[in-house]
């Protein structure tokens, strides 16, 4: 991370933080280690992003949109030019749970040999953290001026409302939600939302339940 | 090495090889161990070579080329339809030496932060392994097949749909319908929404007016 520039260490649910062995390896980057943070869930760690990439080497039969390392990075630091962005990596031996990824916009996934894909998770690193490097110092990298995105926070919020609609209306049935607020997230994280347009969607989703309070 | 399809490793009066710690460290990849060479001199790996790039992240007073890890990659591939061709790194702790470069054809550095540039060995080759691998594999950088997306008549008549919702529910006053839909549009343009993603949107709006219809 310190060799590409990256200063920002966020760690869910450490097996053993701090840690010596830890302070050994990362020779004199343990700043980088002195300043990361603890979090209790992925969802708290990224409660003020806007833009989230998940590293995963498995393809999922219903996921994200998969971008090229390349292709991630340039989107990073073209969102971070706003605000909070992150990339995000499973442990070492178990990677990103599905769950996990759904937290996530978009899924990034390195290219590798077929006959033996498994980078370790230090690689994985690397390779995100020179892409990200390389993205950040490109001259011609033209960090376009977009609207808001709405925080990681504010669409788990509308995702709760969305959900809590579909119940209400009897379009979801709670013991079997089949996978649609798996689509539903996966349509919305590409779309990228913003600010703006949350606030929208959640009007149009208290306005459906206060029109049926209405009706007696 | 192996997972960006790398295979031919060249060792030069290695410290110890084989190596039982090595063999433990290379996980499933021990057949690249396994047919590795041992050369004497950096002359002697290197002897039916046609371009060589040699990795170091020291800037020499030498005259030779230096290039970034993508062009390097990309020179590499090219050179080696025709022949032979290496990339050089030096030991952990000490790089490679001036008469060492001085065998190869240029040198390339990975570039880092001026506040911390010191990559280590493994950190480098995983770097120009990844450059090498994607320079040999583009420019089918993007196969992958997307769901059928909906046509722009099955778009339009969800929007039709949406608006009238926004109507029914009182979200949306028709007389002043501000910029409502146009915004939804363009939420739902970036999207670039799916068959399958329509019909469930539809699904919920149905829903909502299904319900409102046995409330009385």
């Amino acid at each position: 991370m310190k060799t590409m520039g990256l200063a920002r260490l966020h760690l869910v649910r450490p097996a053993r933080f701090p840690d010596v062995e830890a302070d050994a390896m990362a020779s004199r980057a343990t700043d980088v280690l002195e300043t990361a943070t603890v979090n209790a869930t992925l969802a708290e760690a990224l409660a003020e992003t806007t833009f989230v990439v998940a590293s995963t080497a498995r393809m999922r039969d219903l996921s994200h949109e998969v971008l090229a390392p390349r292709e991630a990075a340039a989107r990073l630091v073209r969102e971070a030019a706003a605000a909070p962005v992150a990339l995000v990596f499973g442990a070492e031996r178990t990677g990103l749970s599905a769950k996990e990824v759904n937290q996530c916009s978009v899924i990034s996934t390195i290219p590798a040999s077929p006959l033996y894909s498994s980078l370790n998770l230090a690689a994985a690193v690397q390779i995100f953290a020179y892409e990200v490097r390389l993205a950040a110092t490109l001259p011609d990298s033209l960090p376009q001026a977009l609207p808001p995105a709405a925080s990681h926070e504010e669409v788990e919020h509308f995702y709760v409302h969305l959900e809590q609609t579909m119940v209400d209306t009897g379009f979801l049935d709670p013991d079997n939600p089949k996978r649609l607020m798996q689509r539903m997230r996966r349509l919305f994280a590409r779309a990228r939302l913003e600010k703006e347009e949350i606030n929208i969607l959640r009007g149009i989703l208290a306005a459906a339940r206060q029109e049926r309070g209405r009706s007696p």
